[in-house]
């Protein structure tokens, strides 16, 4: 029998914004669809009783999240010695364009991000490793853990990774033009979006690469038009 | 007589990075440029002793950083209600590249991070506000503070203003190739670095924009080739 998965992240007091509420999602596939298409997260956790921010890779797989670092980079090391695991904070954001108003007051982004409240875990089996670190690899460039020299024992050995399930999850949302206030409408300011988005340049070799290997299928840019 | 800045930032134990030494910088310009390129930093601060990142915009006049937000939002409220301060972490990160190495461990991102640690305070007088908030706007397109309609009263007592001195503050950067290990050399995989960078779209005018109004000289794409 299959668990079928419920549709939304359940709201809580701690993912309800006390503004914008409008803006707030809580639906799964939603949160999934922002999360797959960023490359880094912002881990935020305690240290000393002060917050720490730090950018780092991640990967998804279902309702899992991971991050991974050397044993001894300080998150990583500090999980390993919490029990029951390390509270963070892991939110991504995607910046999708500036929104010029003609009031000062509401100029604003156009943006995507979803906030995930927990807490983290050391992944202790091997195979859970290295399912998490072949989605390290997959999550930057799909079909790529495929096409690379697997992790050693040596190297899983020197590699901690986290895990962070996806319970207490929202998005947040902001689309479309600009929200000035009826009496600014005849103001003689240009309003509307500047569109921002990531431009993915031509691969470019390694000094080493042999010339016979080619760029591959996976990193070629789509047909044009599409 | 002037104060001469000094050319870098103190390192201190909080921003001396626990691996990958090499890749850290205290320099004041490099910061300076990291952070004056992105719109939005993340914002780390604790509550009920959990860690909370938001994506929110900023900007930097001199040594000083600047958040808004709304009187009412948590962070903004926390540091007015706090003396001395709200601690916070603030992060900036651009994602340069991805480096595809022949082997999965070596698989990593170019990127350059600027994390701030600091106490963050909430501005009180009208002066320091009204210039945070033209470098709000000034920082999403530079030109534009005088270009729209400067916030009157009303919007000033609705807007709270954050400000986060740089001091305890470094750099994190990470460019060129793959760094494959040598007995890796002849594995038949592709190996280099797919470039990332932020593209803008045409400016998209609002529904309501009067069509007399021309799109201005500060959002127009510079001539080809630049």
């Amino acid at each position: 029998m299959e668990y079928a998965m419920p549709d939304v992240y359940e709201p809580t007091d701690r993912t309800v914004p006390t503004r914008s509420r409008e803006r707030a999602a809580y639906d799964r596939e939603l949160v999934h669809s922002i999360l797959d298409e960023a490359y880094v997260c912002h881990l935020g956790f305690v240290r000393d009783g002060a917050p720490v921010v730090l950018p780092t890779l991640y990967a998804r797989v279902d309702d899992h999240l991971y991050v991974h670092g050397s044993t001894g980079s300080r998150p990583l090391r500090m999980a390993g010695e919490t029990d029951p695991g390390l509270p963070v904070c892991l939110t991504v954001t995607h910046v999708d364009g500036l929104v010029l108003a003609r009031s000062a007051f509401h100029h604003s982004m156009n943006y995507r991000s979803v906030v995930v409240h927990g807490t983290a875990h050391q992944v202790t089996t091997v195979e859970e490793k290295r399912a998490a670190l072949d989605a390290l690899v997959d999550h930057v460039v799909p079909g790529r853990a495929d096409d690379s020299r697997p992790a050693n024992a040596k190297e899983l050995a020197a590699t901690a990774v986290l895990r962070l399930d996806l319970t207490e999850v929202s998005a947040k949302i902001r689309t479309g033009g600009p929200n000035d206030d009826p009496e600014d409408a005849t103001l003689p300011y240009w309003t509307g979006v500047v569109p921002l988005s990531t431009r993915y340049g031509t691969p470019i070799p390694a000094d080493d690469l042999d010339e016979s290997i080619e760029v591959p299928e996976y990193l070629k840019p789509p047909p044009a038009g599409d």
